[in-house]
């Protein structure tokens, strides 16, 4: 609910991918009365009826407080008792990481959870975070924030993740003073932190985990699908080339889908791209349901102990 | 001085455009005295010995109180004088940007100068500051940011420049105290102030002017110069597309020159790439010469003072 796309619209894209899943997925859909009138969802689709919606336009904190039987807080309490193993939302992304710090518990050691994503390199993907749970992060949420993505990468069997720190320049006085100060809390992940990086660095592959701010994480992602639409658009007019496009534009629109992990909290969170479309929808299901044939949320924990920063 | 590339081949580099140029331009090059040995420049450039270097790794307020005899200190202190008209370097971004507050004049209701750059769109090119003078930047700083960028696209004849805030969200509220300030103090721009943008809106071609703290500008140009690397990199691979790279390549390579303006302060300073390489040098020099001729310095400030904010 509350998304760019009619409820309709995404629930007949998930019941085609649902369909073809096995019987032990089950799902649910959580959402007002009205709007999915005329639906006929197979057998193992439940319908979880909401009262109330949170809009794009609420204030996230004051909404997930005020309005308990919205969709987001019904599906998030239901993740807390157990009665669901995942949830992902496109809804308002703030009203969706306040319902998570104020609904579920913490992982080890993590005061804030971050959101994360996966981008492209020349190499592997690159873990990303935070970008945009928290624009105004502290030294001590950095330095966390690089535990939850070594623990990441760790569950996705990279045995010593390597973390950058974004800044502004790579030597260690550079930046603000909270990144001068995460760069010395970094310092206890020993040989996985590298220091301080720039942006141009993170798309040769030779970084594992990025950590940022959630401004300037959600301005490196932002930045990045904007650039690339520039880069195709004159890729176009270009007359000296010449050829398919699509399988380009394809790996290119990374940042739509398949989404990014509300990560530092006891639950399993994905937060579907803002316009909610059923291709952005079916994608974060697709990396849900992956995350739960991995135990990703079992692995990560054992990792953040493991660290024990 | 104290770039990455040796001055002697700067210096080459240099006199090679210079010699193209009317007698009516005039060179200093500010350089230790051992460094250009050899050297026969052509009568229109004079050589101003320093005898201290200031290095990349120096703390730059430090470095430009203590080293006077630094060739940044003494070509700074000439263009205060009006013995140079313009001053282009490729030293410690941070040292310039000091030696820039501490020595020169602000214009009229600047407090702060920001580094100003060009970037390409899919239509005409949008002003970027700061990208990177100011990383912890307050609300009243990227308000004075709007109205450089303003003073500076009506300089290049844009009417009625278009300013966003570069932010996470579109939405008013969104981002950090200083952003949600910064909104409420730009309303004074009335209809040339669009609102927040993100990362993604910048390069449409529909905003003259993107305001945003020395952090988040420097993650935005160093994402795009990195995310264009890797693009080429894709298309190179890309056995679907074939053709040649080279007008492409030389189009995404914006981040490299004709670099950025200290832009605020009484006097033409032009920051030209870290590498400092032949390339970069001379397309700042080419970038110099052109605010020159357009007498860019007395319209930015006839339009500051019109706006009278």
């Amino acid at each position: 609910m509350g998304c760019e796309t009619q409820p309709i619209e995404i629930a007949n894209a998930i019941i085609g991918l649902v369909n073809e899943l096995p019987d032990t997925y089950q799902f649910t859909f959580f959402c007002s009365s009205d709007c999915l009138e005329g639906l006929k969802p197979p057998s193992k689709i439940t319908i979880q009826e909401a009262s109330e919606v949170i809009l794009m336009s609420d204030d996230p904190l004051v909404a997930v407080r005020r309005k308990k039987d919205s969709s987001l807080c019904i599906a998030t309490q239901m993740l807390k008792n157990g009665q669901i193993d995942a949830l992902i939302s496109a809804c308002n992304t703030g009203a969706l990481i306040a319902a998570a710090n104020l609904f579920l518990p913490k992982l080890p050691d993590i005061d804030r959870p971050a959101l994360l994503t996966l981008m492209p390199t020349m190499k592997h993907a690159v873990a990303i975070l935070d970008v945009g749970a928290n624009p105004g992060a502290k030294a001590d949420h950095l330095a966390q924030y690089a535990a939850i993505g070594i623990a990441y990468q760790k569950s996705r069997d990279i045995e010593l993740p390597k973390v950058g720190l974004l800044n502004i320049g790579s030597e260690e006085g550079k930046g603000t003073a909270e990144t001068r100060e995460a760069y010395k809390l970094m310092q206890q992940f020993q040989s996985m932190f590298i220091g301080n990086i720039e942006g141009r660095d993170v798309f040769h592959g030779d970084i594992d985990v990025v950590v940022t701010d959630g401004f300037a994480g959600n301005v490196l992602l932002k930045t990045a699908e904007g650039i690339a639409s520039y880069i195709l658009y004159e890729i176009e007019k270009d007359s000296g080339i010449s050829g398919n496009l699509d399988s380009l534009r394809k790996r290119l629109h990374y940042a739509e889908y398949p989404g990014a992990i509300v990560a530092g909290v006891e639950g399993i969170v994905m937060k579907c791209h803002g316009d909610g479309s059923p291709t952005a929808f079916r994608e974060s299901l697709k990396a849900t349901i992956q995350l739960l044939s991995q135990d990703f949320l079992a692995r990560i924990k054992k990792e953040l102990e493991l660290l024990a920063f």
